[in-house]
């Protein structure tokens, strides 16, 4: 028994999957790589309060504890933390973690003050449950680069590990949010995907593409979905999130992040996909 | 060997003092105390450059590593953590913690971005040390107040232990700064602790002492003094730093705090005491 070899020298490994639960397989590949690479896994589950903006979805966001907790038992899940909004702020917090740069473009210019809020608990629950590595879905690539550079900027003692996208058969990358879509808007919201598996064959074919190019691919793709309301459609290098000049070519960079940001209806959806450049072999 | 022992089965208890160096009887206090309550005493000595406004001592702030060392040595420090600057921001940090309220006012209004600057660096000197125990001086009250409203706002798993402001003989508190004055304003800033003791006394006569009778005391000692620039001398609860009202009666409070910063030529010093409410036994 590792594990209980592990606990009794003090020397476990804790790996930390933090959600807003209502969980499905995205979460549960967290939950599947957290066991995998640790010895206790701590999943937590918390609507957090101060990461939504006044006009979000905070109230109506979709919650079912006992489900969640029969998922993580099937997952493996060690200790399954559910604190309330009181336990994590039982008064409101005078301290704040920003994040400069990074947070203020994509999501973070339509959601202003939203990493803040995301920091401040992510940094709270990881100062409760102390793990050696958390594990975050690239879904939110975003919210990966901010928290990188947070444990990069304060010295945090803890393994930032990005895990891959989980997206439908046809494509929808999984999202607790999702559950808001009609049966139509559903069906519209595969142009997510679609437009970025275009983009990403356009980046791939070699030819001389700019970033610029790519932003219209995007929204001629998205463009085709009746009620799809974009609210970004970008290119950035990752994980700085630096935005890229339209006249650039996307050759030299060896890191892409191309992402999306759609409304349709009230639900806003995002997704995104990465680009690295590949080492290939010299012939020389 | 207690700490021997401690050490090898994993719980000995580490603690932290976090200096800016040019070590006095006031951090040898400090090393004391967490000699006697730990088993493993780390002291960092850091001159922290973000907590420096523009134009403020950062390039003169005093600096005796060599003596520093030495002085750690004799108080029993186990280890002593000197960083450059060049390893605590390899590059300029993008991330900050805030503290709101009680950064606003006394030295945080004086000094912009000063708090931020401390509970930044604090921070990142936590996670790097991993300590249970952190040793601060109250000559920084507000500075105390600070770090222990972002501890238990973050949930930090840190005890933080405030220990007295050591005083030389004739009643000028100890400081790094000191060493700036001549002897004419060395003696001046004797109206610092002097001013503080009257007060004290006014509060303890039992008479109906208001807040503004308090800092009108304050500001007459203080006067006395030829080149004494006041910044502020000001009275409030403690550890909140609200504000008390002028013609506020003293007595509804519990816990609280007058605190005085002065210029003397080019040096500015702090200093306080904190008055708290004995519980006097009912004769009932």
């Amino acid at each position: 028994m590792r594990k209980n070899q592990a606990i009794r020298s003090g020397e476990a490994v804790v790996g930390f999957v933090p959600t807003m639960g209502y969980l499905h397989q995205g979460h549960a590949s967290l939950m599947q790589a957290a066991r995998q690479q640790s010895d206790i896994v701590v999943l937590s589950i918390f609507v957090n309060p101060i990461q939504f903006g006044p006009n979000e979805d905070f109230d109506s966001y979709p919650r079912d504890e006992e489900r969640d907790v029969e998922t993580a038992r099937t997952e493996g899940v060690d200790i399954v933390f559910i604190p309330s909004v009181q336990e994590m702020y039982p008064q409101p917090t005078q301290t704040t973690i920003a994040v400069s740069g990074i947070t203020e473009r994509l999501c973070g210019a339509s959601r202003p003050g939203h990493f803040n809020g995301v920091t401040t608990v992510v940094s709270k629950l990881f100062n409760i449950v102390q793990p050696q590595k958390a594990f975050f879905g690239m879904k939110d690539a975003q919210q990966v680069a901010v928290i990188q550079q947070m444990v990069h900027d304060l010295n945090m003692p803890i393994d930032i590990v990005p895990c891959p996208i989980v997206r439908e058969e046809d494509g929808l990358a999984l999202s607790s949010r999702n559950v808001y879509l009609s049966t139509e808007l559903r069906e519209e919201a595969l142009v997510l995907s679609q437009a970025l598996r275009a983009a990403q064959e356009a980046v791939d074919s070699g030819t001389a593409v700019t970033a610029d190019d790519i932003r219209r691919l995007l929204r001629e793709h998205i463009g085709t979905a009746a009620h799809a309301v974009i609210d970004y459609a970008e290119i950035q290098a990752f994980p700085s999130l630096e935005p890229l000049a339209g006249d650039e070519p996307l050759q030299a960079y060896e890191d892409l992040l191309i992402a999306l940001a759609v409304k349709f209806g009230k639900t806003r959806l995002i997704d995104n996909i990465r680009i690295q450049k590949m080492e290939v072999p010299s012939l020389v």
